[in-house]
């Protein structure tokens, strides 16, 4: 069965019978934070109540944390949650979307029969954008879509290009929503993110989650920033009022302490990164060069179920637009476990 | 500050410095069950898996309960949730709705631009609809909301009348999408649900939610049901693919066990009830006879601010649709704390 999402571990269940080494979904490998953990498990006698729908005290905290007004926080049900949301608030006619990309921005956009232009990012370069995508940013866009860095390939777009970006789209009248749920694991976050941006440009969402840093795919909290605070109210009437539960709030507000927790994650993957990305170009892979917290590689021998029977599970790459059967994503885990795929690759292609 | 939906206990404290005794939510009153509350606990280290996206197991456990097929289940981030999704997917035209009736009908319609026909409930027929309620689904209606029993006055639909309903509906091409988030706390909710004419009847949509009877307002968690399984495909699609946290997952699988509590809960609200609502008459309140949770009721004296300053929320109903700002509505909490109320509702109407 071919998986258009990471993480499906209960699928990979039902047809290997044991849960997976999960290598297709791109979170932290160093589990739930221990606050995060005794936040959720605090919370859940009082889950009676319902939850803030405004997340008074979370966006209070992420306030604090981004310095920036809590006026310019959305959180939602992970950051899908305020993809559709943004979709639903702008109704765009037209939108632009990089191809590859995270497949839900196509699908919100298909949800609100939305067109879509798809700018197509080339393998030689990365699969970064360079300044074509500017005139692709015509007048009729109403919103574009970008990832920073991108997923699946991990490569980062050069702070000068999306500023001119960002401007473009103001000229076009567009929205550019900025999917910044990887930026934590770059080397240099601040360089590479358009937080400052935020003050003097109504035409910016920036998205963020506590998905990937912090391990809580399964908590689902993202939040989007915007000084546009009319589209941020419209979003929030897009969806229903409760769309995050009190223990995801409480999981949140726990998370932004967890400051060794994110030292530590940040700095495995700056460890791992390169030793994983050398073993595959040893294992004779294409490996594109990318700076987040997973590698897309490509390799001719379909890996999906011979990696199955050995209790592992990466990403397959086919179902995204612009790339085919050969490719992979792979998370970048502990030690230990990037040396269990290198491992077990290595057996499947002296085999095949 | 008007509240537009209950349960905003963060605004209550923000207003009055203390956590309110709440009567604006409908919630069992008896808490998180044990087994609930252990599940969350319990999900809380592994939180860092995405959810099963299907959510497999619940939807077994469902399946099991309801007597139908997994195939006929769609869960969602609480019911609210799925009326969005149920609107994205079915993208009506114009819709029918009774006033007053649950406000995320309205607003997911109006999200999107769907036009809306009302069916003005008759306060002397205890907001019931009768059979000209017929006569409004006209062939150019899309779709019908309808709440068994109504929120917020708690009455039954007779179910004679609601088997026409879903007849009409029919002959009009229009999906009635039934609310029976609050059935099972009827003294007889079999007599009252539409479940058996799932199998007959594709145009019927039934939303239920664990949110009321089993204290899981925090959590997010609610189900709809349908045999229309394009219709809940399409609903799947309609949003993000995770929107049921693995916490809610698990606590829904705990909460299918809890049989004894649903009893104790059930039995609790049978007793107190009627008390209640006797009560309320002595004070010379005119009150609406509910059969489920809660309790609608007027007063002449304006009710807020003096029972805030008690410490109590009630759900002020002026946001519904019909209903004007001397209208109330208390849900039937432990039998200490209705007292509560009934004395500080003597006390506010002694001065007043």
């Amino acid at each position: 069965m071919k998986r258009v999402h990471g993480g499906d571990w209960a699928g990979f269940e039902e047809e290997y019978g044991c849960a997976p080494l999960d290598f297709s979904v791109n979170v932290s490998p160093l589990g739930v934070p221990d606050g995060v953990r005794r936040a959720v498990e605090e919370t859940a006698a009082e889950a009676d109540r319902y939850p803030d729908p405004l997340c008074r005290r979370l966006r209070g905290g992420i306030a604090e944390q981004q310095g920036i007004p809590a006026e310019w926080i959305l959180c939602g049900n992970g950051a899908a949650d305020l993809i559709f949301r943004g979709v639903l608030a702008c109704r765009p006619g037209r939108a632009l979307l990089t191809a590859p990309a995270f497949g839900e921005y196509e699908a919100a956009l298909q949800a609100a029969d939305c067109r879509i232009t798809y700018y197509n990012l080339q393998e030689e370069h990365n699969f970064v954008p360079d300044e074509r995508i500017l005139e692709a940013i015509s007048p009729d866009v109403d919103m574009v879509f970008l990832c920073q860095p991108g997923n699946p390939a991990g490569t980062a777009i050069p702070q000068s290009l999306l500023l001119s970006i960002l401007e473009r789209c103001q000229a076009a009248g567009a929205l550019l929503v900025l999917d910044e749920c990887f930026c934590d694991f770059l080397d240099s976050p601040e360089d590479h993110s358009l937080t400052c941006e935020l003050s003097g440009s109504k035409n910016l969402l920036i998205l963020r989650s506590f998905t990937k840093l912090y391990a809580m795919a399964g908590v689902r909290l993202g939040y989007c920033l915007s000084s546009d605070t009319d589209l941020l109210r419209t979003m929030a009437l897009a969806g229903p009022p409760w769309s995050v539960s009190s223990l995801a709030q409480a999981a949140g507000l726990a998370a932004l302490k967890e400051k060794d927790y994110v030292r530590q994650v940040r700095a495995l993957v700056q460890t791992e990164r390169p030793w994983l990305a050398a073993q595959l170009k040893k294992l004779g892979l294409r490996v594109c060069p990318g700076q987040a917290n997973f590698l897309l590689f490509q390799c001719g021998v379909p890996l999906a179920e011979p990696l199955g029977k050995k209790g592992i599970l990466l990403r397959e790459c086919g179902s995204y637009r612009g790339l085919d059967d050969t490719w992979y994503r792979a998370a970048v885990r502990m030690h230990d476990e990037n040396e269990r795929l290198v491992r077990s690759l290595r057996e499947v292609l002296s085999y095949g």
